[in-house]
């Protein structure tokens, strides 16, 4: 077995990224100790019940003393909160990292709190499912999924490095870039789709015409792979709404204005115009999959979970 | 084993629909014989190295003569010369149906060919993936999934009982609606969310801040989930947006107009509105789960995939 790469680890927040991250550092062994913090004494006596840590308390700074690393996986706009709260328990050469969806906000929030001496190194999983809460980690949740650091003009490159190679110990690749590309990206790859999912749900539970229990009936002809993005946690998404809103409202801007086209051509009978989009868009699918990135089933296996022997 | 259901079944198109019942007539035995035919020289070829069928031909009226049931799945845009060209064919009592995702349109299309004493009944099979072509199809495809009839005013009782009885066989549950309400309902469960998935896939193709690949590589934050739809038969989803226009229109409109106002909530940061929002859509999936419309796992079943002992 591999030695611990850190003595302690604080996690602070153990939602579905936090209580991953546990499982999978006691599966690994990464830590010789892990701290288990959370606001919620409902929620972290559930973590302590699944058994995630070595310690449980519900003050951030309790768990963030003399941790060697210290992951703060909460909602983002809790981020600067957090930050003020363990900022003094913070011991020299500690790192600190976050797993928040935006990083321009992310740093405004922490950096200003960060004690000399200790390396801030923004992060960011690209994982994650519909479900929330400490019961919906996963040890496999990184798996062959990215982890992007936006580091600091004056982050320490081995203090990176250590922290690469404990992500890198949950499955994940790495990649770095700076914090509004990483909001950019970020905004068309994972905001849009969420915000355009939301949205539609919305529009659906809304009409007249159409009940409510034909949208459900009748949703495994395309509406239903929607509400699994819309099932996401609230307070999450509201956060990265208000934390995101420049790249986000870009986005936005440029999906309403091919939509408007596309609409156009439905209305002109645009049949050409409609068949290019429509073959376009199916290569892009091809990629993801080439690139390990999606499973290579139909209906994302579905079928293969409803009918294993199909 | 019970009796065969028909005499002669002709499969009128055989991609995913069509090679998806021609296994399950198979599977099941519901006719002594299953003929087959599409336009297509090559797919017909690999038809037949399937070994879907008991006869092949391009010639949909010879596949369609003496036959008991005529199941036309080929795309909504050409319904019409299908009939047109099996009408002189169909024998006395014949039962036609279709498959397509547009009805009203269909109904336009068909209905002036169909003889006098044959039964057309416009149907509707809520079921299908991203992928086409004869190579696609499974005979569980239709299992637990809705099966949508639009009679006509002088549809014969008799006949919708007879082809109610094939498609529960084929595992569906039956339901009737006129072709009109059946159009709108379709517009909101499955036309609209193939084309904002479409949409979102070309926006994000578009993009010069952020490039192709990365799209593609950090696509399992969210994107990847619109892939799939925007990954279906291009000319099946031009004719669906050809022939079922108004009512997608209608529902596009509706889409834009919530979409301005969340827009407008992200712009001015009204979290709690945005918060309502996302609270409100995940009820939604719970109830789709509830009713058996979608599986009751995480990321749609990807990991227990992905990780079978996860």
């Amino acid at each position: 077995m591999a030695e611990p790469l850190f003595d302690k680890i604080a996690l602070i927040g153990i939602g579905l990224i936090g209580s991953s991250l546990a499982r999978k550092i006691r599966r690994e062994t990464l830590a010789r100790h892990v701290a288990i913090s959370t606001r919620s004494a409902e929620t972290l006596a559930r973590a302590r019940e699944l058994d995630l840590g070595d310690s449980y308390t519900t003050d951030a700074a309790e768990a963030a003393r003399d941790a060697d690393l210290v992951i703060v996986s909460v909602p983002v706009g809790s981020s600067g909160a957090v930050a003020q709260e363990i900022a003094p328990a913070l011991k020299k050469g500690a790192i600190l990292t976050d797993v928040g969806s935006t990083k321009a906000s992310v740093i405004a929030q922490m950096a200003p709190h960060v004690p000399e001496g200790v390396h801030f190194i923004p992060g960011h999983p690209l994982a994650g499912t519909e479900k929330s809460g400490p019961d919906s980690g996963f040890a496999e949740l990184f798996e062959n999924r990215w982890c992007i650091f936006t580091p600091l003009p004056d982050t320490d490159p081995q203090a990176l490095e250590t922290l690469s190679a404990f992500w890198r110990r949950c499955g994940s690749n790495i990649d770095t870039m700076d914090a509004e590309h990483h909001d950019k990206t970020l905004a068309i790859v994972s905001h849009l789709p969420h915000i355009i999912a939301y949205n539609i749900v919305g529009t659906a539970d809304d009409l007249e015409t159409v009940t409510k229990s034909e949208v459900i009936k009748y949703s495994a002809s395309g509406f239903r792979d929607f509400t699994r993005l819309a099932a996401s946690d609230p307070t999450m998404w509201r956060d990265v709404c208000l934390h995101n809103k420049d790249a986000i409202l870009e986005m936005l801007a440029r999906f309403s204005e091919d939509l408007a086209s596309l609409q156009r051509a439905i209305r002109w009978g645009e049949g050409d115009k409609l068949f290019d989009l429509f073959t376009r868009t199916r290569a892009v699918r091809r990629s993801i999959i080439e690139a390990g990135q999606d499973i290579d089933q139909p209906d994302f296996g579905r079928q293969a979970v409803e009918h294993p022997k199909a």
